[in-house]
């Protein structure tokens, strides 16, 4: 085994075999993109790609057992992660299937609609998940769409009752689906029960609009060429009332509504809940972009040589301070990001696989994707845009795949929820305590509901593990920067000091006017959001260091730590500011900061290829002409 | 005059008859791009557009009246900034036959080959810039094409010795041009006498290649699809010796060089130096693309609501803080890039049409003009990327205009000169004080000339016009961060102070050997490239400030000075912990300058829309769909 491999068994985590089965099978399906296609051909490639996934056991795993599933919900992220190394559309298009309008069906519904599973796993019945709208999409509690239940032919009547209530931007609408999962309002004996999933078949099968649905085409978008997003808009379509995905509000035949979970707003989040293998997936197999990138530019770095050095031959892109300072910090949090994503896929894998899963840690679980999804796709576009500038001119060429990465990744942080508003709702749950009550992201609702225990909950949120506390309990008197205690205590006190301080700042407004509160939490909405940041900084660094703890080759844990260092000095330079004017960080310590982050670049330069190789992505998968020459 | 027309003025410069006719007749000329053509019709349109171009006047501006031109250099670069609101494909085609291979002609040619201007001007002549190679981009000095002499013919011999040699990423080589203008090491009597730069006809009247030139495809790009980029291998190409373009250096018919400037470096940079004008174009099209994302963002955000605000109704996007720290902050610096630009413009236009250049302001020019040109180019990718962001979902889709600008806009950081290795050679001119012997960007030539007498030519190469220093005497002595003086000695300050350092940390290494010097360099690259970028900095804020003074309308420039305070905290804000690290801002003040930006938000949020009508760019040129629905 090379201190590689060793690298990469600790990156693979707790689904190791799927990874290794994908790297072995995946390759040879053909799957890399074809710039020669026009729009419809590559939509079309992409659709036939996803019948080839269907033996590798990846499309049932997301669905339990009973269902006709396999029941290994961790297998299933993890296989969505791995297409992404091949191609992003094929991992949205894959996504949107079985993910999104699957689970849709699977979470929501109940027994009567497991018999769909099936026919959704081989791809006999094709989905799309209808839920935004042309006038809402990050505020989904108002969605304009209808679904008014008659008595009269138990039917319901979806309804887009004005042109913003057009649902938009939905992957699979615009040729494949023949089927959507819609949300609506849904609307019996005169009475709104908020938004619920209904299925509504939208095409016949020579692929035509049914009667009262008018789909269209998003056309070309900034990349993610073969995914076929369009539009659905509904005029008075009726479905049977069991098209109702009812595990979470009923309509019997006279029209009366009943729900198993009384309060609108905490209905309307368990929904949401359920759903949260999407997020999960796309923060996963943004990261997974950004390995290929960083994969990419690394390796280039190591071949190509500009300028004269000291010895009189060119010198190597990758001896350069500059491009180090770029290069590898990205290659940290990479690495950073995948210890903390593999323990949110085994925290999921495990709520999912429980009978009764406690609600405290569900809503922890959704808080920490969230949150996790928002910092993970940002790493990726600017991972993989610091890759094409790394590569110069050969970077922007399509024959070298990053230029194709970055087009696609790019819309990867606005949708499955747009970043900003995810770390707000990461705020909203830890500012609120997990409040049940709190609805949405009405800014009211937080300011109102802000818990008064904040810094109580605060600290008993951040409470560490054995290890983590082990380690802060440890660090040396002296602060030293490259301890692990200290790193850890200065990201935990931070996370406190930040949600403290905001919370205290919306509690000034609890009892004020709504105009008022609104301005109260308006001109503090940077820091609230800086909470959720904040706090998965701290999130990612726990989990680093437990990933190193768990790393069972003593030279690998050795440089884990080193790279760990690295992610945790280069997190703290990035906020410098911050620690310094709250007195965390001497003038003199933090000028100590940037020197610490040089002597990682220089600690880990000579383990470049070993640090890309621990990635796990074969040569051939990268796909960069350059490479090859 | 609105307050909007009359920013529009002062923004407008001193071409503002040149936009001004560029807003009235290039809507009329279809050009912008059109998603649904393949690349070879992409191409094909884009060359079409450049005919529609010629009546315009702007491609016959960039040459001399003597050469067949109109002599208007300040107009040629504005009319392609013009160019750049409607496509960057256009754009850049235009910038490579009249600009890159026409200014090559042009300004490294002589009388012998002005006949050639008049038909690159009509297009009966297209031609190609064929300087980069796959081996060498930023070091051009170190080109592996060679022209070798042979006396016996009178010919110059074009030859690609090695696969790196060959010219890769040409713009018009894949189908249009008939010519290049190749860069290669002047060979004659067995002695090289460096790059100079050539006429070698590559393609006949079918678009054939021609005997002994081949040429070949790079294919798809992250954008730019209407550029037909690609590469140009030589076996041995016979060109006349009349080919040469010997304004610095010539051949005789013996074979005998001879060159009006002896020093090999200095001449290879005083030819590269006529060349100014392709990054002045670059910068300047950049920040009109950004511009352009930065309207429909703009204008976006004042039409889309989300989220119930205090009053019960939903809030504009415009009225959120968080949206605010993210749009107007660049709004700012897009105001502030271009009093830069126009100021750039217009020192070029004078040292242009010029008798007698003065040397060293040659120089400055140059160098000014390679850092705007990163810090214009970077700006415009962050800036458009937010605006797609800013966006959301709509962002994406190619109807709104932004994901193609996104894609198009990537190249610009790192063509016409990496963005990183242009910041160096601003650093290296600042350091070395403009020395003639330096060459290249070799790390050694750095270190070794590293000016002693630095601290002083850094005081006297940053003494502030009668303007800025006026300003600066009269600042107040409590250091209100929302006076300019305050604003534009912290500027001035550290940038003496990064340079200072800089060179103390070189001239170390002035007397080691070639190892140890180049440690030396390396260890204290990212402090060179600093001192490029905050020299730029202050370059900016002044031309702010002067472009301020000269705006005619008290309440226009009561509006400029508040955008400029936002620019000059945005920047220090961005750079806190340097100025709080060397006590530069106390921790109070430092806490101020978060709060002064917001203040700053409020103050501007109520002129958004004046703002974006200042750019002075039609609601129909943006070309946004979201915008008209």
């Amino acid at each position: 085994m090379t201190l590689a491999d060793e690298l990469r068994i600790a990156l693979d985590g707790k689904w190791r075999h799927v990874r290794d089965d994908a790297r072995h099978t995946l390759p040879g399906l053909d799957l890399a993109f074809d710039h020669d296609l026009d729009l419809e051909a590559a939509r079309q490639r992409t659709f036939d790609q996803l019948r080839l996934l269907i033996p590798t056991g990846i499309p049932a795993a997301g669905f339990r057992t009973a269902q006709g599933g396999t029941g290994d919900p961790g297998m299933a992220v993890t296989g969505i992660e791995m297409l992404a190394q091949f191609d992003l559309s094929l991992m949205v298009k894959a996504g949107v299937q079985w993910g999104l309008f699957g689970g849709a069906v699977a979470n929501l519904g109940t027994a009567r609609h497991d018999a769909l599973i099936p026919r959704i796993i081989d791809l006999s019945l094709v989905g799309c998940f209808a839920m935004t709208e042309t006038g809402h999409g990050s505020d989904v509690q108002s969605l304009e769409t209808t679904a008014t239940y008659d008595p009269a032919t138990q039917e319901f009547v979806v309804h887009s009752p004005t042109p913003s209530a057009r649902k938009q931007y939905i992957g699979n609408a615009a040729r494949h689906a023949t089927m959507a999962a819609v949300f609506a309002q849904l609307v019996t004996r005169g009475q709104s029960h908020g938004v619920h999933c209904f299925l509504v078949p939208i095409r016949d099968e020579n692929g035509d609009d049914l009667p009262g649905v008018t789909t269209s085409d998003d056309g070309y978008k900034g990349g993610l060429r073969g995914v076929d997003n369009g539009r659905l808009v509904f005029d008075q379509v009726r479905i049977p009332r069991e098209n109702l995905l009812n595990r979470y509000g009923s309509v019997d035949e006279g029209g009366a509504y009943s729900s198993p979970i009384e309060n609108v707003n905490k209905r309307f989040f368990t929904m949401l809940g359920t759903l949260i293998r999407g997020r999960v997936s796309v923060g996963g197999s943004a990261a997974a972009a950004a390995e290929v990138a960083l994969s990419i530019a690394g390796r280039y770095a190591l071949k190509r040589r500009q300028f004269t050095g000291g010895d009189g031959s060119e010198v190597l892109l990758a001896d350069y301070r500059v491009h180090q300072r770029r290069l590898l910090p990205l290659i940290a949090r990479a690495y950073a990001y995948r210890f903390a994503q593999n323990q949110l896929v085994a925290r999921m894998d495990r709520m999912q696989t429980t009978d009764d899963p406690d609600p405290l840690q569900q809503r922890e679980l959704e808080s920490r994707a969230a949150g996790l999804k928002a910092v993970l796709t940002w790493h990726a576009s600017q991972a993989i845009q610091e890759a094409r500038e790394l590569c110069g001119g050969a970077g922007y060429l399509a024959e070298n795949r990053i230029s194709t990465l970055r087009g696609d990744i790019d819309v990867f942080t606005t949708f499955e929820g747009d970043n900003h508003v995810l770390l707000q709702l990461v705020a909203k749950e830890l500012l609120t305590a997990y409040a049940h009550e709190v609805g949405g992201l009405n800014p009211l609702g937080m300011v109102r509901f802000v818990a008064t225990t904040v810094a109580d909950e605060v600290r008993e949120r951040t409470a560490a593990s054995q290890l983590i506390q082990r380690l802060i309990d440890a660090r040396p008197g002296d602060h030293d920067l490259l301890d692990r205690g200290t790193q850890l205590e200065l990201f935990e006190d931070r996370e406190q000091h930040v949600i403290e301080t905001a919370a205290r700042r919306l509690q000034k407004a609890a009892k004020a006017d709504a105009a008022e509160a609104f301005r109260v939490f308006n001109n503090a909405q940077d820091h609230v959001i800086r909470c959720g940041r904040v706090h998965i900084d701290r999130i990612v660094l726990e989990a680093f260091t437990a990933g190193i703890a768990r790393c069972e080759d003593a030279d690998a844990a050795d440089l884990l730590r080193q790279v760990c260092h690295l992610y945790a000095l280069s997190v703290i330079e990035e906020d410098l500011a911050w620690f310094m004017g709250h007195n965390r960080l001497s003038d003199q310590r933090a000028k100590a900061v940037t020197s610490l982050v040089n002597r990682q670049l220089e600690v880990l330069r000579p383990h470049l290829l070993t640090l890309i190789e621990g990635f796990g992505i074969p040569e051939s998968t990268l796909g960069a002409q350059i490479l090859l020459d």
